[in-house]
């Protein structure tokens, strides 16, 4: 029988859903169907962006979306609606709904969503409001309007229970820090975990013997050392504000910085609601700083061509944090590193910024091909390291979709 | 004439005051002539140490010593009444005295204390209130009690001035960070000036051509690259509290952690009173953190010698943390380093941390000779690079009193 399996990746404007069935041949890949994302849902009108086969649809203006739940419900009538896409005529022949949640706490892997895992899921919430809430709402209609599927929390946070105690520890009151749940979790997990397979299978390596520093770098970005194929460092922390800067994020900065920018640091946000608590400072760090801030744009890829100084200072602000974590992952992995990875939107299209980070770490032994560097073409991973380099500099596609369908059937198949 | 110099060095708990004559020859070194200090401010009774040539006291009881103004005049009282001091027989006979203060904002050279520049490092302040609070009360003291002498001011982070702005900037609203003065500023420079020349002239080499990864080591703790000799990025930020942790101090942490840690973070903090303002987090995070909370001690010695699982993960922690700066500073260095030099109580005393820092970077060349290591002797720099290594390992016994007379010296005498 053919399963369909719905990967729905919630943002805090956007909500993409990719549309799998099971594979023919056990152990095989769960195979694309379509893809349906509506993006803009805090900047009205929202747009719809449909793929399936040669069918597209890009940028269509759609009225009366506003919230994470509406987007999700549209999509799932456009999906059923489509007369292309037989497999999934009704809402009953969804079998599985993968959910990307951000903060999962100790959650070392995905769980089945019951009552009490989506309470669980709620409370510790409260570590990351901001980016868990799209998710859960989702999770809730879904359970309610898909009684029939199983859904599955895929955390952000899980590739990186394996860190040691000594890197994730924060030096501060070991009571609270226990007591409130206070250490490095670490995030874009989902998307790292991805990487890290598909880099091995480049490699012809096995997976528990890969060693790789990888940059996940787009609106949000972070940088991960990975050891044996598990996690043993990442930039991101109690929640994705620490680490690298992002479009609208600081990044890390002074803790009391905040106390120097706003009296009311510790106040609630106007975001804040009975179920989100949000203080002005986090709302301020995580959504009115990063790139954005300093040059009035989230694209990176405008900042990156233009000559402005406020573009060229908040491009070399990047690149500065970004090797801020290439050397230490190094020297973590002391110096037995397959490769260096980039991926994620900025690290997929940002040529003159890969060049940047490579030419930074070039006494470490790593040397780009120009050419390639230039035009790394559409496979999953492609090598563009340059000649005489001592190793492999790589750009990865990654592809959370398709990490968690891929995981859900490696679990449900017993692999 | 001989001319009297007084370098003063005030912490939160603590006034340390070096006496100096200044030198027969031109260029010459200022000549040490008696080293006195009281420890204990804020747990009485405070402690007396002196030492004049073979005259020493070690600890002796004081009563009635609350403040670094009372410690202040209790010393001077001291070194008047000693009669092997005859060159400070009076007051009157100190010609300057040189304070350390922490936080200089943005002047890039120490200064001669005016009304206009008190008001000014009065103001500046405001950023760092818990650190600029001791030095300013005995700048002011001194004016009053010795209206002979001039008064020099020296900034701990003045050094820090040629850090590029695209290290220095914080990638939030450029706005208020220009209103309110938020970047990374940097501390420790006194020690790092110390550090930098003692050095260079260790190997020889021109000033303005030496590369270092140079790390200040103590209970408070920070790294520094320094390249051509000057400053170009360092650990600590707008406040001494981000970075490398200390002995009460978190250092870097998640920004948002705070806001997680207690609902009363943003609130003025018990130690607020009307000339300064801190908030609760800002207490916690500079007071109440760091490996103290982990392990109850602030005595890393203690904490590297003990096998409790607490001072492990404590001792682990730091190392790791020092491990994230080294690494970057060597690419940012393009992996010319003349040294990596450690300094600082913990930097000079502590050989398990030495070993384990050095041991994390041998990937890069770095190698310690076990021996040297575990006794470097009394000299201010002491080479302690193994055999094979291909970049040295020093240790420097800094000395910020010094360095600030000195460079008196050099400015009055136009060197």
């Amino acid at each position: 029988m053919v399963e369909v399996i719905l990967s729905i990746n919630a943002g805090s404007s956007s909500v993409k859903i990719s549309v799998y069935k099971s594979p023919e041949t056990p152990k095989g890949n769960p195979i694309p169907l379509a893809e349906c994302s509506i993006d803009g849902l805090t900047a009205p009108p929202a747009k719809l962006k449909y793929e399936r086969g040669d069918e597209k649809i890009k940028g269509k203006e759609i009225e009366g979306i506003g919230s994470q739940d509406d987007a999700f419900q549209f999509i799932l009538d456009h999906l059923t609606k489509d007369e292309g896409l037989p497999e999934l005529a009704r809402k009953e022949d969804i079998h599985f709904t993968c959910h990307r949640v951000v903060h999962g706490g100790d959650y070392p892997r995905s769980q089945v969503i019951d009552e009490e895992t989506y309470h669980h899921i709620q409370e510790l919430s409260d570590l990351a409001p901001l980016h868990n809430a799209p998710a859960l709402s989702i999770v809730s209609t879904s359970s309610r309007i898909l009684p029939h599927a199983i859904n599955i929390a895929y955390f952000d946070s899980s590739f990186h229970s394996t860190i040691p105690p000594y890197i994730s520890t924060y030096p501060i009151d070991p009571t609270v820090a226990k007591r409130n749940k206070l250490r490095k979790y670490g995030f874009h997990g989902i998307s790292y975990a991805f990487i890290a397979r598909s880099v091995a299978e480049h490699l012809s390596k096995p997976l528990d013997s890969l060693n790789i520093i990888a940059l996940h770098l787009g609106s949000g970005a972070s940088a991960c050392c990975i050891k044996n194929g598990k996690s043993w460092d990442t930039s991101m922390g109690l929640t994705p504000l620490a680490g690298l800067p992002g479009a609208t994020r600081s990044g890390s900065i002074d803790p009391s910085l905040m106390f120097h920018f706003t009296h009311s640091a510790g106040k609630p946000s106007h975001s804040s609601g009975t179920n989100m608590h949000i203080t002005e400072a986090e709302e301020i760090l995580n959504k009115k700083s990063g790139w954005k801030a300093l040059t009035g744009t989230t694209d990176f890829g405008a900042i990156s061509s233009s000559d402005k100084e406020q573009d060229r200072l908040a491009f070399d602000i990047f690149v500065d944090r970004i090797l801020n974590y290439v050397g230490p992952y190094f020297t973590k992995l002391d110096g037995e590193v397959d490769a260096l990875v980039f991926a994620g939107g900025i690290g997929e299209k940002g040529a003159k910024l890969r060049k940047a980070v490579v030419n930074g770490v070039k006494c470490l032994g790593f040397k780009g091909d120009d050419g390639k560097n230039e035009a790394p073409g559409d496979k999953i991973v492609v090598d563009i390291t340059g000649e005489g380099a001592r190793f492999k500099t790589l750009v990865c596609k990654t592809d959370e979709q398709c990490e968690m369908a891929r995981e859900w059937l490696r679990i449900s198949t017993g692999w």
